[in-house]
């Protein structure tokens, strides 16, 4: 299985890149999506009747839980594989991930200020625009942050609900739910240090490496993954080799989400273009940067990090001073890193071909960002 | 046991008003404090490390967490304890709900932009401060309501985690989830619908009552209570009964608190003078006075309530012209008939004369608001 997993000498319905592994990432996906929807569409009916308008709010919550790339349930599903067949009730259980991730988008865009979100208006600004179009009393962008918030909070209040009602046996549950209780706490607890993450407090590469994989990795696709093996009643070196994938495509991840945030532009990421200079934020690039560059140059970027206000202008200039000091390649070089690694672990553990391919396949997918 | 309970016969060990009864009430409110200031100091130790500060972060949990007063928490012990005999299992699921509580708390303070919470400053005052102190880049508003809202956050990951640790059995957790899973969902779109109650937008007394009801009433009394007769087994005919005792007394407590909320001063409620007013909620005493007075009188509360701004002067005014219609001895009128009705419903229902005699208690106490 390590050969043929890694060497390309694997069958050909189950490689990394194939197309029946692309089309059954597909089909999971739509199923997930299917299952959440329909649950969110149950939930709103029992629950929203009391709001005006309930359809604006339950619009606003089913494009928040059902538009994105499902990858978080998708990482559940596969560890569910690793050890069971993953019928609907597994993928009830992967799906109250997707409803944890839209809790934490809710709110992260509130608490960002973001107006923009997978090229669309946020939640709090679509309420805001709701509560001006009633005309209703009181200012607006208030009922709007906390409206959004609030809405999270359901989402989150929500996924615990489809988890323990997902028709998995109560043992699957008792094993899975550490995992799902480690996720929340790190989820919340990794937001409050990225209010603290500005890069205008200089953290060292180090420190922004290891806040990179707690805050997005570890939710993002370990987390998922112990998850989903806990309630297949996996063993102990296919759980090892799951965390281990799991904490370094994690990380590869987010140092691609962090080229992006300084590199990248709206019609990939959906948000303007060096949204994260423009924020400040301490991200691996921007310090990794800073460090790699010559006294004149870092004065440069020190300069900018602390104007009164980063421009348009700005954010081009300091693309430019961290292009130029070879850090962009620098990250590129730590993604392939990683990257090897998790396959390596995953190789070497006793998982049958197919949960296999499909871990390789999200790996270069969660590197490359094209899922 | 009608009769004795409801007519002052029953044995003086287990009447409402009796030292044993508060006696019980007391230590049993110690005893989930303790029990839940651990956990929350666990879950500290595990999660807060991470942060700069730590101390600083678990000093606002706990005191949120345990500055309470175990209402809801009591609830749910003595719901408990009208089918079995309540263990320190039952009282951790029975603390679950303070964590709820707190979840609350945090993240309400931050929607009303509220200083005070029971006469100290609110989490994301305190926040604030700690980061102005650190001299951290950045608006330190932004950041205390972010973070208040994450450890609000918190609170709820940790309350499902502390009821689903409980040791209670996992058939007493699949009976009690649908309560607990009813308390959160309508706590959150109450809260919505607290958003938009607005007195300018004039509801009219019913709507009013029908919110208060749903919006904290349930919250506080129902749903505890339900909770905790489900993790015990109940039969249907103590179910029943206790959700129209908390609907009832939920209901007692909510129109208490909107009297509060429009005479109550600081040295009672921790909150400043007339907050109601200040805030122009729509809460039943403001919209019942609107309804009993005279055409000029209600023109001037009319008048009061457009203004740009409620001044300390326009709040005692406001007062005055409540007074005046009588609307505050009608509220008085229906919180006794709340009681009234809640008691009769206990005493027809086949309970046990001690859990007879604490519902008896609790609900005078909710009454007034003297627990």
């Amino acid at each position: 299985l390590k050969q043929s997993a890694g060497q390309g000498q694997m069958h050909p319905t189950a490689r990394a890149g194939s197309p029946e592994v692309a089309g059954w990432l597909d089909r999971a996906r739509q199923r997930v999506k299917r299952i959440v929807g329909e649950f969110v569409d149950v939930q709103c009916a029992r629950y929203l009747d009391r709001l005006p308008s309930p359809e604006t709010f339950e619009a606003i919550l089913v494009d928040f839980v059902t538009g994105g790339k499902f990858l978080r349930s998708t990482f559940a599903h596969i560890g569910l594989l690793c050890g069971a067949d993953a019928g609907e009730q597994a993928l009830r259980a992967a799906g109250s991930v997707e409803l944890v991730h839209a809790f934490a988008l809710l709110q992260d865009d509130v608490m960002d200020d973001s107006a923009l979100r997978r090229g669309r208006p946020t939640a709090h600004v679509r309420l805001n625009a709701w509560h001006a179009d009633r005309g209703a009393p009181g200012p607006g962008d208030r009922f709007g942050r906390s409206a959004a918030i609030l809405l999270g909070d359901l989402c989150l209040a929500w996924s615990g609900q489809l988890l323990h009602t997902s028709g998995m046996g109560q043992e699957a549950l008792q094993r899975a739910w550490p995992y799902y209780d480690a996720m929340l706490g790190e989820l919340a607890v990794g937001q409050v240090i990225d209010l603290l993450n500005d890069s205008r407090c200089r953290p060292s590469f180090a420190q922004v490496l290891d806040v990179a994989r707690r805050k997005s990795g570890d939710y993002t696709v370990r987390r998922p993954l112990e998850l989903g093996a806990a309630l297949a009643g996996c063993g102990a070196p296919v759980v090892q080799a799951l965390t281990a994938y799991g904490g370094l495509v994690g990380e590869a991840f987010q140092l691609r989400d962090d080229l992006l945030g300084v590199f990248g532009d709206a019609s990939t990421t959906g948000k303007p273009t060096g949204q994260d200079l423009r924020e400040r934020k301490a991200t691996s690039v921007v310090v990794l940067a800073r460090e790699l560059a010559e006294p004149a140059v870092r004065q440069r970027m020190d300069a900018l990090m602390c104007a009164t206000e980063v421009t348009e202008d700005d954010t081009a200039r300091w693309q430019e001073l961290i292009a130029a000091t070879g850090a962009d390649e620098r990250i590129e070089e730590l993604i392939r890193d990683r990257v090897t690694r998790a396959l390596h672990a995953v190789h070497e553990a006793p998982l049958t071909e197919f949960p296999c391919a499909l871990l390789h396949e999200m790996a270069i997918r969660c590197a490359q960002r094209c899922n």
